[in-house]
């Protein structure tokens, strides 16, 4: 096990096997020793989890766990793209996050912060890393939280 | 003509000419061996075709045949880019998908899709990219589809 | 000061301190000589201003004034990042642009030509960037614009 998955582990957190993608595209593509990690949902075993609005369907905390997912999602990608090794991982560079919300919620940093909480969690310093968070009218499959993200690696 | 250009032609499309930007900025900046190609809009011959929403004045299938457009678009800038020549793409890298529609509408990866399996068609393999899609509370001009990239060049 | 700073200075336009980061995250992250800018907002002396819908509580200047305010707190990370030396800027690579606005709200590159103005003014022809623009639902703190971006430096 990476180091990377072990401190995860500490957390309760596990790097799930990785979602197909959902379509006609691949989960990420590294050029060079950068890997763009396409955007991820929160689907697990085959089945889109927290379909629904935050601000209406889900508050902070339920959007906060979506994200978490989602973030899990992510790392599982990229360890994949990495042949199952995360301490490949040089730096988390940017995250892009797409929060599901009705027109009034404001909170999108807060709920990105779990993905952003959890890559420093993961990687440390290396995990630091400029992000964006925005909330959108609807997301694939209805889901509350996508996030994607641009990785450096070794 | 390359050899992209003719596997499109097969297939019934021809690279338009390119659009110009719709306000002050530049359509494809190159860094080093990548172009970052700006957002994309169903724009042709100066007149803004597919202005509506997805999901009340569009369904699906009329998305999809935006979202072909604005991938046919997306080649033209960067064959400009690319002096004439998209053979020399080496990699579509990420694609970033936008469809202004309506809150219940879901189906954003089957729209983006279609420009997705137009770079497939294209490019082969090469084609194959990374990808995000969400749903917008509104696109420049009111179009049903914008969509930006990052392309790795030869 | 920097030539960049002196040329926004004869504009009137005084590149702020940089503000803090409103979540977990860092303002900017450099790879080689890229730095990605995570989204600014308009956070000035620790207070959000333009709270609010573009097409509904602002017009199209008000929004453009938003947009320019967004774009110094732009330079402002990037000023920090480069050791206090705008001038250390090669091209500005990349835009990308949220107008938190109404659903019939379709000016979203006209508010964020302001951004783009302000480059070019600060830049010159380095300042000519690729750009996507879209509207969304809601933004960070209710904020009415959100930009973040990609810049090479030496």
């Amino acid at each position: 096990m990476s180091a990377v998955e072990a401190r995860l582990a500490a957390l309760g957190h596990t790097v799930p096997a990785a979602p197909k993608p959902a379509a006609t595209y691949v989960p990420t593509v590294q050029v060079g020793d950068i890997i763009h990690v396409a955007g991820q949902v929160p689907l697990r075993d085959g089945e889109f989890r927290w379909v629904g609005k935050v601000g209406r369907d889900f508050d902070l905390d339920q959007a906060r766990a979506a994200a978490t997912e989602v973030a899990l999602n992510f790392l599982a990608q990229l360890k994949v793209a990495l042949d199952g090794d995360l301490d490949r991982v040089v730096r988390i560079v940017k995250l892009g996050g797409f929060v599901n919300c009705t027109e009034d919620f404001t909170q999108q940093p807060q709920v990105i912060n779990a993905a952003s909480e959890l890559m420093v969690a993961a990687f440390g310093e290396a995990g630091r890393h400029a992000r964006s968070a925005v909330g959108v009218a609807c997301l694939p499959f209805g889901v509350a939280v996508e996030i994607d993200g641009i990785v450096q690696v070794r």
